[in-house]
């Protein structure tokens, strides 16, 4: 891995940015690890001690910050009494050992972005017909709560609020413990919103490659996503011949072997991966009896995506027999290709001529909480490049001059949102 | 699985032989599982109760009971001032939702042939130039505390006493404190032994189909046990493109997939087996960076373990290549093929003949305490046959008439090494 992690620095920027490149590098110390990178699961103290410190930031600004009943943090600036809202946000928690800029840059983006757009129309400058407000989500990289993007599955309505709060982590704590262990648990549902934004970092390399400064995300890839329950029996390792064996772990790494054969069927166009693996009863001499495990299929093809979603479905029956194993299918979490509304993407397009960014049409492979929000308003989905696309990981790194060119986009983006630009155009 | 587990059934016997099936039927119910297992790990408050229990036995028999410094439990009886022990014994720990025999039945039969040897001694039917020594051997399992076998291994010096000590189990704890908090760490080194024997379930099924009640074992399986960590790096699974990946977990279940495919090479000769694998970070959507498994080849053919294991090796560099990830060899122990002292076979096989009951020679494909006794002092290994070839698992099954057998004959054994038949035969 050839990439080195700068730090932010602070004094190759004047002003706002200035300010905004130190608070980002204030925030990569929460959690900071070792290497350079940040470990803060949802709802845990380096999760916490974060979000206080973004309230802080919100309340010196004027704005009123409340939890909703899921944990998502608001800031909220009343411009118009009555109004709905623009929401802008992201995540502050992260993957373990992860990098410092999933989420947590689009968090600080955000709050920045609407500090100045409330700047704006405060003196003038801007006349909003919409209130602001800042989103944290809860939870989104369901790194220790399953599934991901919670916070915003519930806020839209796509996860029920009751199944969301009772969702233990593997130490058997629920949601709902970790939220009020950590004061994040409020009573309502959130502001309205009548739009929302989101600035992210893209987690791949094709922006970087295409010497673009600015994505704008035009739909998201569609994604099957399956766990698995590899059922073998446990026997004695050393005593137990072979023939005789149910070895679940057997049936799980030919799982694991095939969705990589099937991604390399589709060379490209296809990404697919098991994350997580979990062994019963994970004792040397005795051969699993259980294993469980999460597969992903994706793809911005649906047609590509049906056909290995044929061919991992055949692959399974087949594995069965190979390993003397029962494969059960548990939960699964499968969504289309949707896009981002076409006048949202304009918008953005426009901002960015008029700001002089190199800017580019992309597709996000990853899921967001902008994926969730964009089925129930007009949503602006941005990204930045990612160097080398390295994500999920300590080493990665967005440069300071992409991160301050993405505040600006986006603070233009929410002000002409605010100022309701795109009213009448859905 | 057809097996059905029988309650044992003290009824069909008479005298201390009904005595003895009742006492197996106590020892099932220290840490019973619903299915009809055990879950007894080393050390844990099931274990300490069931080695509570066991010290009352012996004490109500005249026995002293004394821990070592790694939590051997002998119950110790001087019939000759100053001599040597023949020691008796197999372990009360067991696996995860584990069987009813494995080790347990070994030390049940122990400590009732100690007591009939000793009434033998006191009545003048036999006379003893040894002292007697039942023992419960500490973590043989080794499925908390790794390596299995451990308070054999540090009793006869094959394993250092603190290295044993300052292992811990996956939450942090170590060896030294999981035993003194259930009272288990004692001070001294235990008896000096003169010889020993043991008696198990076979664990396997060559017995059963061979029809025989009594294996008299005469060599171990050699075996090569790896720990092996495969190194990748982390990553986003949804939007890192395919060619960048370097999954270790893919690297993982190649080699899972791998040892299966060495042990077809070798048609029931060769066993091979990963009971154990650990992922990191373990996330539903962050291709793992790190994936720590253990890998074992066991055959009673040396030659034939060696080109496994060239297999094997040859085997690693191909799938580093493939899944773009490194292999880092861990720690390992191996063994070769050892024989059991042949004196010692062969006076169980007379003793065998003497009782009518049905023997064979027979190999031990699991290691067990007496595999590390044998190294010291001359050591008889019984077996009792395994219904179906069940172990490891919650429907291991030995019927009440073959540990009765098993009983009888250990009871002989044990009767004639006190009485000193072999000195002098080494």
């Amino acid at each position: 891995m050839s990439t080195t992690i700068l730090e932010p620095n602070p004094a190759a920027f004047t002003g706002n940015d200035a300010k905004f490149v130190a608070d980002f590098a204030t925030l990569c110390t929460f959690g900071a690890t070792a290497n350079g990178g940040v470990h803060r699961l949802a709802g845990t103290a380096a999760d916490s001690e974060q979000r206080a410190w973004l309230t802080r930031l919100l309340e010196r600004h004027g704005f009123r910050v409340e939890f909703d009943r899921i944990g998502n943090q608001f800031g909220l600036l009343e411009l118009v009494p009555g109004a709905p809202y623009v929401l802008v946000g992201s995540h502050l928690d992260s993957q373990p050992t992860a990098g410092r800029y999933d989420g947590a840059y689009g968090v600080l983006a955000a709050a920045h972005a609407a500090i100045r757009v409330a700047d704006h129309c405060e003196n003038g400058t801007s006349k909003p017909k919409y209130n602001l407000a800042v989103v944290n989500w809860f939870n989104e990289e369901g790194a220790r709560f399953k599934p991901s993007m919670m916070g915003s599955s519930v806020y839209t309505g796509k996860l029920a609020l009751e199944d969301a709060l009772a969702t233990a982590d593997s130490a058997g704590t629920t949601v709902e413990e970790a939220l009020k262990s950590v004061g994040s648990l409020g009573t309502g549902d959130g502001p309205e919103a009548a739009y929302c934004a989101e600035i992210h970092i893209e987690q791949g390399r094709s922006m970087e490659r295409e010497g673009i400064t600015i994505g704008v995300v035009d739909s998201n890839w569609a994604a099957n996503k399956y766990q698995l329950v590899v059922h073998g029996e446990q026997a004695h390792t050393g005593s137990t011949i072979i023939a005789d064996r149910k070895d679940a772990l057997l049936g799980a790494s030919l799982l694991v072997v095939a969705a990589r054969e099937i991604a390399d069927r589709f060379p490209g166009v296809l990404h697919t991966s098991v994350g997580q693996l979990d062994v019963y009863p994970n004792s040397p001499v005795v051969v699993p009896s259980k294993v469980t495990l999460l597969l992903d299929l994706r793809s911005a093809d649906e047609e590509v995506l049906a056909q290995a979603d044929q061919l991992l479905h055949d692959r399974l029956a087949e594995i069965e027999n190979l390993a003397n194993v029962s494969v059960e299918k548990g939960s699964s979490h499968c969504w289309p290709v949707t896009p981002y509304q076409p006048e949202g993407v304009e918008l953005a397009e426009k901002i960015a001529v008029d700001l002089g960014l190199a800017y580019g049409r992309v597709k996000t492979l990853a899921g967001h909480d902008s994926t969730n929000m964009k089925d129930i308003v007009p949503t602006v989905m941005l990204f930045v490049p990612s160097v080398e696309g390295i994500s999920h990981n300590e080493h990665e790194y967005t440069r300071d001059e992409d991160i301050v060119a993405g505040l600006h986009m986006l603070t233009a983006v929410v002000q002409r949102l605010c100022a309701g630009e795109l009213d009448g155009k859905q």
